[in-house]
């Protein structure tokens, strides 16, 4: 079934031979590339994942620009809010924002249940798009935020600091949290399978704000729900990568959550992530994003680090810790996925 | 000749047997106490801290206020890089700000040497009065930001987000930051035992930003610093805290620095914590902050569960795993305090 030209990123998901280890770039389809800045110049953020279009067009450029090994859809993870009726809004230099936060049991209620094939048609659309136009090049990642992270931003309503209003509703009144968490797992239950129905070929879910939850509020509030999406999706063969940013307590209860990739950010050691694991599940990472930032040389000697850090064998994919950042030049990015194809074959 | 009423925070630092856990809160002289805004709103932050009796009044209030075993001089770690000629400013609202942070050699030679005897003077007039004023009811730990947190502070000028401009040197420049690092871990070495001569029983030190690196780069430009400071100030016998906020990678290693107590944020374990450490040094946390806007009921849960997850036995100083929110309601604060000290006996 699979006709893809370049399958290596699936493969290493799978934890089965390849010849060099797979690289993409978290947020490779962004604005540190001057193709992605023209195309923001003429539309604003949320018309641009809403446009298949231009979806599709910002997706492909990392491939053809950095010659990534997958592609992931431009898209965000609040279309969920966004399609439950919160009516996302973006505000330049702001970050994303929900006039009307979630607070109270009324707020609650006033969520609407998804139909993923009607209300977040757009991406469906995109995804399809972004597949033909990808002519079987790469694989396509789909993806989606974790119940947690996406309740903080609900809850919050835009950026925080020290995520007050969010654990505040968690320690005051859990059964709301509960409440509204239980209609986001249902919701990326069936978000995730029409992703990979119109085409996707591996998703991530991206707990972005797990980090900010003790070991024992992680296990109530955010771990549960993933383990619930990720037994629903499993069903299919697409391969599931979990990424928890901040979240270090224990791998090995994150890879009880029965995805098949673990996403690491770079503030841990993937050699002593991979010997932990014991072969449970796939790795992903996890360079320092701002590694970028130094000369080719010194990038050189820090992907080289990693690759050595995992060590030998199947089953890492590589990425950065976390996503790139704007301002990053395009040229330094491209050199580190080409040091990654010319250094791992030796690790193999 | 010790002399202290009350010296339970000093002997489980040194891992002895205490009838209970002791307990005090970072950032426990501060902005959630009505007595302590009474005061800021006569005087600014800074000259707050530089004028001991100011300082020594807003350290004695949480002992009297919410009771708790030990209290923290009011100041701040970047009086050292002020001190060095960098002219802190407080911006209300923004937080610290060096006009002139550090970008190149010439700035780094601009720096200049210091002797806390002379040129932090205030903070040991400060540290003298305090104890006078604390009259031995409970020990006066004092502190120190690490080399790390201080170059983070000093380079990027103010506060950050991706910390570009501090990672961007260490990647482009390491020679700068290294000689910048030297020169701070000389300043740190020569203040805190100017500092535990004047009179306080230990000494915390905070690297705050130490959580931004790599585990690799965190065993370049942070760790080495610290143990070596350590390894100076150990010729006293004063207790000394290492509380790495964001540093997870390996305990063992931060332990191998010497530090009789490892500080934790709230994000790992302190069960795991004290099993990997096999008894090489005390624990002091780890609660989340964010639990004291929680219920009394609730709180008192947190903190018995916490209690029991160290379990039986001596090393343990309860705090929270990192300072406390400035919106937070007193009264909740004191229950904590009061609930360590009700519960805390049944887990020796």
């Amino acid at each position: 079934m699979t006709t893809l030209q370049n399958d290596l990123f699936l493969r290493a998901c799978r934890r089965e031979k390849t010849e060099r280890t797979p690289v993409w770039i978290m947020r490779q389809a962004g604005r540190y590339l001057p193709q992605y800045r023209a195309i923001r110049e003429k539309a604003d953020f949320i018309t641009m994942y809403k446009t298949p279009e231009l979806a599709a067009e910002v997706t492909i450029q990392p491939v053809d620009i950095i010659g990534v090994d997958a592609a992931i859809l431009f898209s965000d993870i609040l279309v969920i809010p966004d399609a439950m009726g919160m009516h996302l809004e973006m505000h330049e230099g702001k970050g994303p924002i929900f006039p009307h936060p979630i607070r109270t049991k009324a707020d609650s209620d006033a969520l609407t249940k998804i139909d993923p094939w009607k209300d977040l048609k757009y991406v469906l659309d995109a995804v399809a798009l972004t597949k033909k136009e990808l002519n079987n090049r790469v694989p396509l990642i789909g993806f989606s935020g974790s119940p947690w992270t996406l309740l903080t931003y609900m809850v919050e309503g835009k950026g925080s600091k020290n995520f007050a209003i969010i654990k505040k509703l968690i320690y005051t009144n859990p059964a709301l949290a509960h409440e509204v968490l239980e209609k986001l797992s249902a919701a990326v239950a069936d978000y995730l399978p029409a992703k990979i129905e119109t085409g996707v070929d591996a998703v991530q879910i991206f707990d972005t704000w797990g980090g900010i939850l003790s070991p024992h509020d992680y296990e109530e509030f955010s771990l549960p729900y993933i383990t619930k999406i990720i037994s629903t999706v499993k069903r299919t063969i697409e391969p599931i990568i979990f990424f928890a940013k901040g979240v270090h307590y224990d791998l090995t209860k994150l890879a009880a959550s029965g995805a098949d990739v673990l996403g690491l950010d770079w503030t841990c050691d993937i050699s002593t992530a991979r010997t932990v694991l014991e072969g449970k599940t796939a790795l992903q990472g996890n360079m320092d994003p701002t590694i970028l930032y130094a000369p080719k040389k010194r990038i050189k000697e820090e992907v080289i680090r990693i690759l050595s850090s995992y060590g030998r064998g199947s089953g890492h994919i590589f990425n950065l810790g976390h996503g790139i950042l704007p301002d990053m030049d395009p040229e330094n990015a491209k050199a580190m996925i080409n040091f990654v194809k010319e250094e791992s074959p030796r690790f193999k």
